[in-house]
């Protein structure tokens, strides 16, 4: 039914075409060229479920005012290396980028720092920040709540969020960045098979009837996705939930269900400047101690490689800024329309 | 083959046993009983695994000389609120207890604290500081690498510790408690699957040709545990091990399962302190609202309630107080001959 067929898109191309959609959605020129470059950026790292897939997403919570283009954070309580802020609504990656930049500050005055935003937004894509503050030279930890998408263990009814989780360190001059949300596969992933017709690798959900399984077009219909782990990441989501709440003073994930918007999120940020360790001049080489040993890994599919968390992304990160960027047709055609 | 039946002994009984055996060892009268006390509050809390079942191997390791049992941790680099400790092998309870305190030190000062720690030895329990922190008014994250135990994903060979990871807060006059190993059961729980001749409820590694399966003899067989949820706890376990190796300057996951003997090992406590938050007198009350939403959930079996991480441990702890706490008869036997 769908066209699946791809076009290749420029970084520039795409960056320009965001920038003035936002440009037109009020969005300051300065923003609008923050904001267009997240998008991009995680476009070009592959992740486009984060990146072009999601920007006409972004534009309607824009366009029905959850998102307030212009909003910035302000900080309404500081102790020690203890932020809170408040998002007041603004664009989900600019209230994250902010948050980050005053985490990493804080963590350079005290080797460890925090920030807590509340009614913010969507940050997109966890990754972004994790790549953002390893870059600089900072061990990150990240924490969102979303909205209801996955029962507790041995329930039905959805009432706990994937709630993303990201660590990221600096490696070499690049990053290893985590960014795993709780539930085993996105909606996202699993209506993209079903569009091309694929089962999952291993059980994303349940069926109707309660039964684990990895038809996604089952897991669509009962709305049951499975948290990684079983009980264990299902107990992980209501604890990351609960931190972002309660250390920010914004809402947790079953008030943000009951509204049945994902706005008004809670996040996390915690930083620390590793040039600030005694060991601070050893810690390349025992990184790349611990992946020398990790990629001797005996893989089952001798074809195969053992990657660790970020490594694809340079991969796609450097075809896609030589070749340009694989975009669905239908997805661009939508962008186009804006 | 083993005898399987239970007998009740008393926490005093079991304290006053644990205390003797570990002044024998040399520990001072003070750390044999905050050590024995540690043993026995796992086992009243009903963690068997990590207490009265683990004590003859913690023992083996003071004979051993891998746990020294009067070395305490002593500071060698402090930045504000991060601090890098040495444990100089002295016993992982002990030390853990002691780097939880200083990193609430910390958080009280500076809101939010962190303490890495090196050359330690096995926690035995994480849930054990999660409690202490939490009991205090603070929200605790630990983290601690192990030996091997899993595989990459896509791999055979297990270079991956399980490497828990605790995140624990106040709630009420107790605690909420999420305190989980990267792998989805233990070596531990394996065996006594086998002995009990039960399946896995969910599939827990791979078998010796590769497949995924619920038979715990298969997998004890292969020693190939599957990580929670696949891929991403694999990728956790890496960056558990990164950050716990990194931040404290001690040995990383690779160089344990190196020497074969699970010592040295690196861990990493981060605290904040709640009662420096703008929102701290409205805390109580939004864990209260999430954990009443939570328990709304609807269960797929009737008959059982939805528990929050740590629930389970009050009904335990109440029960074993009252009743003594149940244990093994070859295990008590094993304690009684040591």
């Amino acid at each position: 039914m769908s066209d699946n067929s791809t076009i290749l898109i420029s970084a520039q191309q795409m960056h320009e075409r965001f920038e003035s959609i936002l440009l037109d959605l009020n969005f300051t020129k300065e923003r609008a060229n923050a904001c267009a470059e997240i998008f991009t950026a995680n476009s070009v790292d592959g992740i486009y479920t984060h990146g072009v897939n999601r920007f006409p997403v972004f534009v309607q919570y824009v366009k029905a005012g959850h998102v307030r283009p212009n909003a910035i954070p302000s900080l309404h309580h500081k102790f020690g290396g203890m932020e809170q802020w408040d998002g007041n609504q603004g664009p989900g990656p600019l209230n994250a980028v902010h948050a980050t930049e005053s985490t990493m500050q804080l963590a350079r005055q005290y080797g460890i720092g925090c920030v807590a935003l509340a009614n913010t937004n969507h940050w997109i894509r966890g990754g972004t920040y994790g790549w953002l503050a390893a870059k600089a030279g900072f061990v990150f930890i990240g924490i969102t709540n979303t909205i209801g998408v996955m029962p507790a263990w041995g329930a039905i009814d959805s009432r706990l969020g994937n709630n993303p989780f990201v660590m990221a360190l600096p490696y070499q001059d690049e990053a290893i960045v985590l960014d795993m949300a709780m539930s085993q596969y996105s909606f996202g992933a699993m209506e993209l098979a079903v569009l091309k017709k694929e089962k999952l690798t291993v059980p994303g959900g349940f069926n109707n009837v309660g039964g684990l399984t990895n038809d996604p077009a089952e897991i669509l219909a009962s709305r049951r996705a499975l948290p990684i782990g079983y009980w264990k990441g299902a107990g992980m989501s209501l604890l990351l939930d609960i931190l972002a709440a309660i250390l920010s003073g914004g809402l947790a994930g079953h008030e943000i269900t009951k509204s049945a918007i994902e706005t008004n999120i809670s996040q996390l940020f915690i930083a620390i400047d590793i040039s600030k360790l005694s060991n601070h001049s050893l810690i390349t080489k025992t990184v790349e101690a611990i992946i020398e040993d990790y990629h001797k890994s005996v893989t089952t599919d001798a074809s195969k490689k053992i990657t660790y968390p970020g490594e694809r992304v340079l991969k796609n990160r450097k075809n896609n800024l030589a070749n340009g960027i694989p975009v669905l047709k239908n997805v661009w055609d939508k962008i186009m329309g804006i």
